[in-house]
């Protein structure tokens, strides 16, 4: 028998992986959402039950904070690195409401790339979360999400100029345009998670 | 003869009842502003007057958090707790400066609906701070504070479906979106009061 | 020879005093971008080069805060102080960048007196940087950083009555209001960094 000296720690670690393949999962719906010929009411639904599973998450991370004297890693970034987890959660969902709600038919082409990228920094922020333990190859995980944010980023900028580019009515370029901020929201809360990591890893370097 | 052996910890207890009472009336007067027939420039100006007496006791807050030494609760939820009265104070008055600015004459009827649960919010923190001292009943506080601000989620989308439904023009839809948004806000900024107050309360739990 | 004894400490000064004056060429590459007949593109692309290097600035205080174990004040102070000079850095950026995606021909005449403000701002905020040290005179510049934000507030209000007044399409609304919400943002950031200016100069009174 194995004897777990730190069974309270563990928690976070694995509450924290939760809560971002919760996240895989919230970007899948999104790729979901912008394919043709999908019933987008549905996949709205289920992107509610994904993000209310992310709250969920949240909470029993910071019921344990609160509950924990001593805690893997400083209080402050437990709290910041759960809020900014759950704020990607919100904006993609927030996305996915919005479609439904301002009945959207087709989206501008270049949103399947915003998505996209959306779908890689989840898939590489589930993968960084098991190594945050013993504070491995993050930096590898840190440079990859600020590349991407910077690749959405440019793509965002595109979509802006086309958008307002004439081809569009002005109530249509309201709507959509919302639907685009939030995926950028979502885009650049994926950096601020990265950003909470790196934090994180320098201080116990 | 009572003797008050933590004079300064009341301090902050009065000073968080007064930044909260001041919220009920500023809410109040939107009830007041999104009224037919009322002087609405007059009411803006009120607003103003209201929005200046929360900043006076958001700086008496900080400044006698800067100058104590013991605090009844954590220096960083007593800042988080003013800043987030004062963010609900400053969206409601947000609000209604646009009406006026943007000279908005007939606004959707469920705007009425949103301000009512923006006067329910106010009316429940004001009632909740005198039990701050005694950490007592704050879990209904809490409950109910969620309650509202998920009904009000629900009434802020139907408003955007409204508006962009086609019955109001561009230009007519970008300025009711805009005064829409910031009671939304304040909505939002009501359910952080409600969740700096759950950390307190767990806290001291 | 003269001995330093808190060479440590004179690094944080020297960063944030770099950070402010970077902040006083992102203002004035404004001016120019905002002036009939420039080539607004290679303004952009400067301004960018100009964000960047705030970017190093910032980075350069955070990895000192992390390795340091002495600061000269708290250390949530320093580390707000950098980020909120680092956000008066992106939104003019980001305002910059928006007048060339759009290609905006003209602005509002208004937005020269929001970008004067601005550079007053990145001014003063600069001159006060070296004051920090012996906590000297700078209840001068926060009252002046206020009066300012006060001013272009009005100024930004002026600005929305007179976008949505008629004279402009809908598109070009959108469009004008974006860069002059991110000025106005960058106004408000100004406050901020004052206000934490203030917070660190009250606890070392």
């Amino acid at each position: 028998m194995r004897l777990r000296l730190t069974p309270r720690e563990d928690g976070f670690y694995d509450l924290f992986a939760d809560s971002a393949n919760n996240i895989v999962t919230g970007a899948q719906l999104l790729v979901e959402l912008i394919s043709d010929g999908t019933d987008r009411e549905a996949i709205a639904e289920k992107m509610r039950a994904c993000e209310h599973a992310g709250d969920e998450c949240t909470h029993a991370i910071m019921h344990r904070l609160n509950e924990s004297f001593i805690t893997p890693f400083d209080r402050e970034d437990i709290y910041d690195l759960a809020s900014r987890l759950d704020d990607v959660m919100d904006y993609m969902e927030e996305a996915a409401e919005l479609v439904v709600l301002y009945k959207i038919q087709t989206l501008p082409p270049d949103v399947v790339r915003q998505v996209e990228i959306l779908e890689r920094a989840a898939e590489l922020t589930a993968e960084a979360m098991p190594r945050l333990k013993a504070m491995r190859e993050l930096n590898e995980y840190w440079i990859e999400i600020n590349r991407l944010e910077n690749q959405g980023d440019r793509i965002y900028r595109k979509l802006l100029a086309h958008l307002f580019g004439g081809d569009y009515e002005p109530l249509e370029v309201m709507k959509l345009k919302e639907v685009i901020d939030r995926l950028e929201d979502a885009a650049d809360a994926f950096e601020q998670v990265a950003n909470t990591i790196e934090t994180i890893a320098v201080k116990e370097s």
